[in-house]
């Protein structure tokens, strides 16, 4: 029997727990509600139910430990959630020793913040298999990223390093939710190119005739896809924000070209399956704003592994701490 | 006799070598024009003669080994020159295969960009001891960066990585020399400063009668140090002009915090001298910008080993090849 890993993806909404092989086959995998909104125990009573389960799958398989992939800022050395938005009753939750004790300490328990997870998976079975030095962004809700050198990914003091959606793009920009201007998330979000959208329709709504029946006359409807959507079949408003959108993601992925040198730039998330109409801005900056060097070096790519990144990257948590395990 | 390496800081203006010990005392130095002017040949000689006669001073002592901290872009591994602006005579050169066998291949030597050299060096012996996750500036004509995880210098695919004076700051900023616009460099070196405050003469000349008298009526004459001189004794655009340079630096420092969570940022080089002319509008910045968990982690401070920290770096090339030893 080939070893495996449970590897778990903590989100807001679901729970998702598969069953991952060392070769990075996902074997068994459910998803339940997370049921964030009532709090702590019933998160946990989801979580240890849905692992319960998958290691009943296992039978005679050997499970080598649990990798969880968790939306939130984490101490990842004391296996301590600090953070969580979208789920904030984890906050200051020892999840790391919940999940051990649960499985009578059997097995190790290994967490990570979601977007480095990604990273991680991509770096495994995706779009970075082969990188040296990966810089993987998570274009959703809000801008994740991961960065790796070496196979090694960045944490800094904190466990905190890659909070990309938080580099100033545009100092006098729009208002982000975590209280500055001008950030990468503020621009290049699903949620900004929501607000994005509804602001512009206010000011020149005759621009937007296919947005406003897609939403039904109703702004409050609209969703970054739906924007999406529009755009492809002609919409001048809803292109104009995507064009805004790409422009933002090209100043900030070269920025993050001169600083890393990286040899790959992987865009991840729901936002990154509209390339086709951010792409061209984004590269126009890109191309303008790189060094040489570095800005010829890097390859700029969709991410291959789309939801399952972090599940992939949370087994190989599990499996990186097994000998000699390593990404290249 | 305590074991020590020969430690080169290869400039545009001067080539500087020093026996530096294990302890990271500076035994001897020595200093002699690069001339840079005349090309390689002229730069070699001046540097292979600087290193014989470093060598000779040794006498009983061991020299373990040769670290060079290059003023330009390397490749790391090939030990070859591959851009310097400032010794455009050694683009392209295979300066660690010269130096090795100038010594008939009796030492080991190490090549180092001279921003990363100096983040070594400051974390060595200066002031990034005991840290973990270090970002170093070196604001000087340009700005260098070098960025240091758990030991290890980012690298990123061609070495090119910590180009930290080319993220872009504004987007609508000033033309930066690399090409692009509003780099940090365009707005926060010594080049930057300068142009800063020659710009502003022309439009508000009797905002700076102290910069008038000092430059005695030429703004050609202006240079960084002078524009400090003046703020601080005073005048009014020169203080202007290190409010912008510092505000950029925030919003800089703000971003590499989000991205890095560093515990310790350091600035070096000239500019960083005229801290309190900038400190509080950088300061400000980093406060508004910053998110809460990795601006109260980060410490800005000033570096200690001054024009020493890529001596001091290529040296610790030097002895980080020796087995156990180790920046913490």
């Amino acid at each position: 029997m080939e070893p495996c890993a449970l590897a778990v993806d903590l989100g807001g909404s679901n729970i998702r727990v598969a069953v991952v092989t060392r070769s990075g086959g996902i074997a068994e995998r459910l998803s339940r509600p997370s049921r964030a909104a009532e709090g702590r125990e019933a998160v946990l009573s989801v979580l240890l139910s849905a692992l319960d389960e998958s290691e009943q799958v296992l039978q005679t398989q050997t499970a080598l430990g649990i990798g969880i992939a968790v939306a939130g800022a984490l101490d990842v050395r004391s296996g301590i959630v600090t953070q969580s938005p979208n789920l904030p009753g984890l906050d200051d939750t020892p999840l790391r020793t919940i999940v051990a004790s649960h499985f009578a300490d059997r097995l190790p328990v290994l967490l990570e913040n979601d977007a480095n997870a990604a990273a991680l998976g991509e770096s495994w079975k995706g779009a970075g298999v082969g990188s040296q030095t990966l810089v993987c962004l998570t274009l959703g809700t809000g801008i994740g990223g991961g960065i790796i050198e070496n196979g090694l990914l960045l944490h800094g003091a904190d466990g905190m390093a890659g909070e990309i959606g938080h580099m100033t793009i545009d100092p006098s920009g729009p208002l982000c939710n975590c209280g500055n201007t001008g950030c990468l998330e503020a621009f290049s979000s699903a949620t900004a190119i929501r607000r994005l959208a509804i602001e512009a329709l206010g000011a020149h709504p005759d621009n937007a005739p296919i947005l406003l029946q897609r939403c039904g006359g109703s702004p409050d409807r609209i969703s970054a896809e739906m924007v999406a959507e529009a755009a492809a079949a002609g919409d001048l408003l809803s292109q104009t924000v995507y064009h805004t959108m790409g422009k933002a993601l090209g100043i900030g992925i070269a920025s993050l070209i001169n600083i890393f040198n990286p040899d790959t730039v992987i865009l991840g998330g729901q936002v990154a399956k509209a390339w086709d109409l951010f792409w061209p801005d984004t590269d126009q900056e890109v191309r303008k704003r790189a060094l040489r060097v570095p800005g010829r070096r890097a390859h700029i790519v969709s991410a291959q592994q789309g939801d399952d990144a972090g599940l992939l990257g949370a087994a190989f948590l599990v499996f990186s701490t097994q000998g000699s395990f390593s990404i290249s």
